[in-house]
C-alpha cells in the first residue's frame, strides 16, 4: 500500500482560500497536509514577493485533522502593491528537511515532494479598482482581415500603394511574392475595403456580433498594413476617413462596436517617420538626423541599418521610452488615440504588447479610459498573460491599469492538445484550471478566446490535419463539420469573448499566413455552418450563464471533457442580477462514440440544439457522444 | 617588305561574280590571284553541296594578270536543289599542297593561306521563284506586347486568367512570381487589350508604321500567352473576335497591317490539348492516353514526365510530324491558319522557329500564300539565319518557301558590338557584308530590324549599360538621347523593315525579361523621342531609297562606321522605277568628337535632319562627328 504523500491544492479551497488571484493587501489562507510517517518537527510556507524578490518564510501552525492527516496552516497578507507572489512549502521531517513546491512551472493544482527548492505555486496580486468593462464581458467578437472581407459597390483599387498587385479573381488564393533572397517585394491584395464592411454589417450582426475588430487600417504599404505609413490616415485602398465614420455609425446603429489594430512597436520603413524610399514629403529618420522622428529609432549604422521587427527591415522599432514617441502616440492634442478617440474609435488591440513597456501600455491605457471608461484595451499575448516575462521583464498585463484583455491563444493550445491526443482531458482540466487561477477574475472573463486568427491556421485546416489520411473524404467532412461546431460550441459557452475569425463560419480553410487569410466565400458559403454560427451568437447571448455564470471545469474521463456553466443566488460572477441557469457542455475527442455517464445534478436536462431530454438517475447522467461531438445540456424544471 | 598573298575576297566582284547568294541552277564566276613566289603547279576549287555532301574538285584556269598577280579562275554551276554551296582553294606550290580559306566561320570577304583543309566560302543557292512581298520590305512595323501597351475604355479584369495579379497602377514594374524552386506560381498582368490598341492606332499611324506585330493574343494562362490554351479563341482579357476583326478593320483603314505570334512549337499544359489542369471541358493528353491530342506530345513516363520547351513543364512541346497536329494547324477546314485567314488574318511570326521543321513551316508558308501572295511569314531565328543548324538539321530557311523573313538579331548584335568598343567598323563592316552575302537579296531587304523586342534589354538600358558610371546624369541622358537617336536613324536608313518595340519611342527602359515589358507611359513619354520616331517614320516612307535603294557598306576609320543608299538609273534594287537618290549615313561610336573626311561623289550634300548643307573637295566630304552622333546625308542637286 502507497504511503500517503503531503499534499497541498491550489484549486481546492480547502488548501487555498480564496481560490486563484488575489486583491492586493488582500488575505489569503494557505494549508497543507503532512501524514504523520513524515514526523514533521517544523513546517514553514515560503513566500516571495516577485517585483521585491522580497522573501517571506513564515512558520505554519498544525490546525484540525482533516482527511486523516495534520493539517498546516497559515494566512498571509498579500503586498499592496500589485505582483505576483510566489509560494511553496519547507517540512522540517525526520528524513531532514523536504519541500512541497508546484509540479512543474506550468501547471498548478495539486504539487509533489521535493528534496531541494522547488516551484511555486503562483498568486496573481492585482488592484481591484481596476475592472473589465461589462459590456466586454458580454460580447462576442468577429475578426476582419480587411483586404478580404468584402468589396463595397465602389472598387478603390487606384488608391491601391504603388506596387500593389490586385488578385483578378476573389477567390484565388494569396501568396507572398519574394525575391530569390526571400524578401516580400510586391503585396497581393484582393481589394476588400470599409464601403464593403458597412454592406455585410447586417450579416455580421446576423452573427450575434458585438463587437467587429479589425486588423490594421491605417495607410501602410502592405496587404496586412502591419507596416504603418501613416498613422492619422485611413489607407486608401480601404477609403476614406469618412467610410471609417459612417462604419463607425452605422455598426453602432446595430450595437457593434469597432476595435482597431494599434500597431505601435514599430512603424513602416515607407513612412512619415522613417521614409526609407522618400515617397512622404517629410523629412524621415532615415533621410536626416534632423528629422524630428530620428530619436524614435535605433540605428546601429546610420542610415542603412537599424533595429527592425524580427529584422525584417521594412519594420524598423521604435522606443517605445521615447517621450516624443509617446506623445505623438498618446499625449499631443493630436496624437494618435486622441485623433481617432475624436473620430469615435475606443477600443484598441494592441499588436506584439510585449514588445511594448507596461509603462507605454498604462498612458494608452489611461488615455483611453479618462475619455470612456467602457473603452477596452487588447493585447497581443501568445502565453499566460499573468507571469509573462519579455526581456527579463515581469509584465504587468493583467495586474490592473494596463490591459483588459489578452488573446486567449493558451486556450486554443489547449483546445488543438486536447483534440489531438496530446493531453488528455485530466491535463486538459488543469491547464484550464490554472489559467482560472492565475487570471484575476475579471480578467478571465475578458479574453479573447479564438479557434482562428489572422496568426495561427485556421481551426478546419487544423483539425483536418489530425484526421487519418486513410479517412475518406466524405467521413472527413463529416468529422470535421462535427469537430468545428462541438469546439465552436465550446468557445461561446466559455468565459471570456468568443472571437469569430471572418470566413471560418463560412467553412473557410486555409493553413498559415498567408492561407489564413483567404477571402470571404460571398455565395460559395457552408450554409450550414454560417446558421450553425448565428445559433451560437443567439446561444450566446440568450443565456446569460453562458457569459459571466460561473465556470466548473469537468475532466469526465481522458477522453471526455467539460464544464458547468451556473448561475446560482439570482446573480452572477460580477454580482448582476441574473436568473438561476445551470448548463453543462460535454466534449468527446475519442475516435469512436463513447457513452458515459456522470455525477450531475438531479432533474430534467435538455440538449440545448436538439431538445432531447435526459434524466438523472441516481444522481448521474448518461449519454452517447459520437467522435468530435460536443453536446451543451441544460437544466430544466419541469 | 612583306611578301604578297594569296588572294580571294568574296565581297569584291573580280574575285566571284555575281555578288552573294545565287540562284538555283545559276553560274558563278570565281577568282584567286596566287603570286608569282608561290610557283603554282595547279589550283583547285573545291565545292561541296551542303545537303548531298557532294564533294567537287575542279582545276582553275591562269587568267589575265591583274594586280600583278597572276589569277586563276573558274566558272560553276549551282546545283538546281537549294542549298548551301561550300568552296575553298587548293594551290600545288613549290612548297607542297597549300590551301586557301576563310579566315573564319563567322566572317565572309577576305580569306588566308592554310596548311590544311581550310574553313568555307558559303554560297546561298535559292529558288528564285520565290521572293518576299513588296509592301514588306517597304514596311515600318510596331511590335506590341498586348498586356502592357494600353487599356481600352473597358477593362476587362474579370476576364483575367484564374490565379492573375494585376498591377493596381499602370507604371508599377513588372515581376515574375516564383516559389521556392524558381517556378512561376502567378502572372501578373497590367490589362492592356485590343481595344486599348484600337484606340491607339492613329497614334501608331502618326509613327508611320505599316504593320504592327502583337505577341501572342490566344486564350492563355500567362501575360506573354506563350503558353496557348485555346489557338482558335482571344484570350479573355484582351477582348474578343468582335474586337479582334475590329482592330484589323481600324487598322486597315490606316493602312495597317496585323502579324500574330503563332507559338506552334508548343502548347500551355493548362489547354484545351493538354488539359494538365483538367480546367478545359477536352480530354486532354494529360487526362487520357485516348486524347485526340495525345500523339502529339512525347511523354516519358506517363502522365507527368514529358517533353517540354527548355523543360518548363507548363509548355509541352508538340511533335511537329505529327500529321494529326499538321493538319489541326494547317490543313483542316477549321485550322489555326485556315479560322484565322477566314478572320482576316494574313501575316504570322513564328515563335522558336528553329524547333519547327522546316516540312511543318512550308506547309504553314503554303496555306498563307495560297490565300495571298502578299502574306508574309516571319521567323523567330537568332542567328545567321542562311546556314542555320538546328538539331543537327541544315534549316532551309532562306532557300525560298520557307520563311519571307526573320528577325534580324545579327544586326543588333553587330550595332551594339561596335558601340561598346567589341568590334571596330572594318570589322563592323566586313560582319554586316557577310550578312548581305549570306542573305539572298529580297531577303536582305526583308529582315525585320530591331534595337528591342520582348526577349532583349530595351536599346537605352543597354547603352546605358556602356557608359562609365563616372559620367554626370545630365551628360549620361543627352548621350543616351544622342545615341538612340542615331542608331534609330541607322535602322531607318537600312535595307529590311525597321521594328519599333512599343515604348521604345517613349524612352521606356528596361533590362532583360520582366523589365523589358513594361507599361506604355501613356502622359509621361519623352516627347522630343516620339516626335523623332515620327520624324524617322516619315523619312523611311518618303525616301524610296532607304527602303530598297542599293546598300554599300563603309568603314571610314575604326570609329567611325556608314553606309551609302543608291538608286541609279531609276531603278531600285528590285527593278522598281524610283528617282535617282543617295544618302550616307555616318556614326561616331567614339567618345570625343572626330572631324572626319571621307571619299564621297562629287557635289552638295544636306543634312537630313539638320539641313546643313556640305560640298565635296577634292571628291571627299567633311564633317565633325559628337560622341553617339549619328548623320544623314542626301546628294543634292542645286
Amino acid at each position: 500500500m502507497k504511503q500517503q504523500e503531503m499534499y497541498h491544492n491550489s484549486f481546492e479551497s480547502s488548501f487555498r482560500e480564496p481560490f486563484g488571484a488575489a486583491p492586493k493587501g488582500s488575505i489569503v489562507s494557505i494549508k497543507i497536509d503532512i501524514p504523520d510517517h513524515y514526523d514533521a518537527q517544523e513546517v514553514f510556507l515560503h513566500y516571495i514577493y516577485d517585483r521585491t524578490e522580497e522573501h517571506h518564510k513564515v512558520e505554519m501552525t498544525p490546525s484540525k485533522r482533516a482527511h486523516d492527516y495534520p493539517t498546516y496552516e497559515v494566512t498571509i497578507s498579500m503586498p499592496n502593491q500589485p505582483q505576483l507572489v510566489w509560494y511553496y512549502f519547507e517540512v522540517g521531517a525526520n528524513q531532514g528537511t523536504l519541500y512541497y513546491g508546484r509540479v512543474d512551472g506550468q501547471v498548478s493544482g495539486e504539487g509533489r515532494v521535493y528534496t531541494h527548492i522547488p516551484p511555486s505555486w503562483q498568486i496573481t496580486v492585482y488592484d481591484p479598482s481596476f475592472t473589465t468593462p461589462n459590456w466586454w464581458k458580454n460580447a462576442t467578437m468577429y475578426q476582419i482581415f480587411p483586404d478580404r472581407f468584402h468589396i463595397g459597390k465602389e472598387p478603390l483599387v487606384n488608391k491601391a500603394p504603388k506596387s500593389s498587385l490586385l488578385h483578378a479573381h476573389w477567390d484565388n488564393e494569396p501568396i507572398y511574392i519574394r525575391n530569390e533572397a526571400g524578401d516580400v517585394v510586391r503585396w497581393d491584395f484582393f481589394g476588400g475595403n470599409l464601403q464593403g464592411i458597412i454592406e455585410k454589417l447586417d450579416y455580421i450582426a446576423s452573427l450575434g456580433v458585438h463587437v467587429i475588430y479589425l486588423n490594421p487600417i491605417f495607410e501602410a504599404e502592405s496587404n496586412h498594413r502591419y507596416d504603418t505609413g501613416d498613422y492619422h490616415q485611413i489607407d486608401g485602398l480601404l477609403g476614406t476617413k469618412e467610410d471609417f465614420q459612417q462604419l463607425l455609425m452605422e455598426a453602432r446603429k446595430r450595437g457593434i462596436e469597432m476595435m482597431l489594430d494599434g500597431v505601435f512597436s514599430h512603424t513602416g520603413s515607407n513612412s512619415i517617420y522613417f521614409n526609407r524610399e522618400g515617397a512622404y514629403h517629410s523629412t524621415g529618420a532615415y533621410q536626416s538626423k534632423q528629422s524630428p522622428y530620428y530619436e524614435w529609432y535605433t540605428f546601429y549604422n546610420y542610415p542603412d541599418e537599424y533595429e527592425a521587427w524580427w529584422g525584417i527591415d521594412t519594420l524598423p522599432t521604435v522606443n517605445k521610452n521615447n517621450r516624443s514617441y509617446q506623445h505623438f502616440m498618446v499625449h499631443d492634442e493630436d496624437s494618435v488615440i486622441k485623433t481617432w478617440q475624436r473620430n469615435g474609435m475606443k477600443h484598441w488591440r494592441l499588436d506584439v504588447a510585449d514588445e511594448l513597456t507596461d509603462d507605454f501600455i498604462r498612458q494608452i491605457y489611461r488615455q483611453l479610459k479618462k475619455e470612456n471608461e467602457d473603452s477596452v484595451l487588447l493585447g497581443e499575448v501568445w502565453e499566460d498573460a499573468s507571469n509573462k516575462t519579455a526581456y527579463g521583464q515581469r509584465r504587468d498585463y493583467l495586474l490592473g491599469g494596463v490591459l483588459d484583455s489578452v488573446m486567449n491563444y493558451p486556450l486554443r493550445k489547449c483546445m488543438l492538445d486536447f483534440v489531438s491526443n496530446r493531453i488528455d482531458a485530466y491535463a486538459l482540466h488543469r491547464q484550464l484550471m490554472t489559467l482560472k487561477e492565475h487570471y484575476p477574475k475579471s480578467h478571465f472573463y475578458s479574453t479573447m478566446n479564438l479557434l482562428s486568427s489572422h496568426d495561427v491556421a485556421r481551426i478546419q485546416t487544423v483539425l483536418d490535419s489530425y484526421l487519418p489520411e486513410t479517412m475518406t473524404e466524405e467521413d472527413r467532412q463529416m468529422r470535421l463539420q462535427k469537430q468545428v461546431k462541438a469546439l465552436s460550441l465550446w468557445l461561446y459557452a466559455f468565459p471570456g469573448v468568443p472571437s469569430l475569425y471572418y470566413g471560418d463560419e463560412a467553412g473557410v480553410t486555409g493553413g498559415e499566413d498567408p492561407e489564413n487569410r483567404k477571402t470571404y466565400p460571398w455565395g460559395a458559403e457552408n450554409q450550414e455552418l454560417v446558421a450553425w454560427y448565428r445559433q451560437l451568437g443567439a446561444l450566446r447571448n440568450d443565456y446569460h450563464v453562458l457569459r459571466t455564470g460561473s465556470w466548473i471545469s469537468r475532466a469526465i474521463d481522458s477522453d471526455i471533457y467539460g464544464f458547468e456553466r451556473r448561475i446560482d443566488y439570482e446573480q452572477d460572477e460580477f454580482g448582476q442580477e441574473a436568473n438561476n441557469d445551470h448548463l453543462v457542455y460535454v466534449f468527446n475527442r475519442h475516435v469512436q462514440t463513447k457513452k458515459i455517464t456522470f455525477p450531475l445534478r438531479d432533474g430534467k436536462w435538455e440538449h440545448v440544439l436538439t431538445k432531447q431530454v435526459f434524466s438523472t438517475i441516481d444522481g448521474a447522467i448518461t449519454l452517447s457522444l459520437s467522435p468530435g461531438e460536443g453536446a451543451l445540456l441544460r437544466y430544466i424544471l419541469l
